[in-house]
């Protein structure tokens, strides 16, 4: 029998951490998989959008859609890859578009209630890539969250108070600081993955404990 | 019973083509493995070498090590990919190198027999990210196209005529024209799958006829 020290044991269950950005079709279709997976293996995951933007303009990185060659082929591989796990995709237009407000409002509902701040990333992601719904706009994103059960208006000061701006930053800078060079960026129990098609590789890396 | 009319057949045979750099990391993964999993579902590889860094200058891509933190995670990735399938891997010194010799020599040698050009393009590649030999130089290449039965004389013509100067051009072109982004880049029945972490999915896309 192998006794576990609560250490070890808080080390297992270490959650997976899963930054995203609200305009990654590839974080999209991951959001659809991610919480199974780590279910399957005792793991919780947390979820934490951040500002890739900000991370391409720091890291002088171009975004994907900036070289057409590339585009094209990104816009077959997501709706190939959305096909195979089933996941409703349609690239919305306009494309890619600001998530300052869906990643403000997220925090603030996460402060409130962890579930429902995921319900609400799933809702986001679900207007922006299944109905072609904007979701720059502050009012659409507080609509969003308004029929998950929070006031609209309570909504709107979230996006504009000055706490939620911060955290948003700050995951952004975090984000930086790790080396997070994409969406989605995952990080179990230390090792980085990048990308929708890691998530086999995290599927097997739990299996195994790594390799 | 299905009977397939001799252009359906055709089709169905049709060979998996295989681009790739011969400095490209993920090329040297993919060509572990490319061989055995086209004969699992009855098909040939054909093996089609071609200068990476042509297309990324044409297309004002940088390389994959151009940027810090994306070649701290690159680097991560590529070994932790090579030790999942046991491919011996070390990053060589320098890296990336120029690779017009090692590509000439490949189709003076297909020209010849294409069960040996392939033999060629494993021992360049062992050479170059198993033994830390630099495939860079004219020498080098004949070396090793020496040691698998070619004359070494023959080799250095070979590197220096017009028509395999002009062939691996052509291939390039050919390369971008055809959107290959990156290497390695397969294309199967037509359809375009970049990168080592696209086998699983090219495996899928043979064992179901797509999707």
């Amino acid at each position: 029998m192998v006794v576990l020290t609560s250490r070890e044991e808080d080390e297992l269950s270490e959650p997976i951490e899963f930054f995203f950005d609200f305009s990654s079709p590839y974080g999209y279709l991951a959001s659809h998989r991610i919480n199974d997976l780590a279910a399957k293996h005792g793991r919780l995951v947390i979820w934490r959008p951040f500002l890739l933007g900000a991370v391409f303009q720091v890291n002088g990185q171009s975004a994907l859609m900036s070289q057409q060659f590339k585009a094209d082929y990104s816009l077959l591989d997501m709706t190939r890859s959305a096909r195979r796990f089933d996941i409703p995709l349609q690239m919305p237009d306009p494309f890619p578009v600001a998530t300052q407000a869906a990643g403000r409002i997220y925090y603030w509902i996460e402060d409130q209630d962890k579930a429902l701040a995921r319900q609400f990333a799933k809702a986001v992601y679900g207007a922006y890539f299944g109905d072609n719904i904007n979701i720059m706009p502050k009012e659409t994103v507080a609509e969003i969250a308004e029929k998950i059960g929070f006031d609209y208006e309570d909504c709107i000061c979230a996006i504009n108070d000055e706490t939620y701006k911060q955290r948003l930053k700050d995951v952004t800078i975090e984000a930086m600081n790790r080396n997070v060079c994409g969406s989605p960026f995952m990080f179990v129990d230390g090792e980085p993955f990048w990308g929708n098609d890691r998530l086999e590789m995290v599927d097997q890396w739990l299996e195994s404990g790594g390799w």
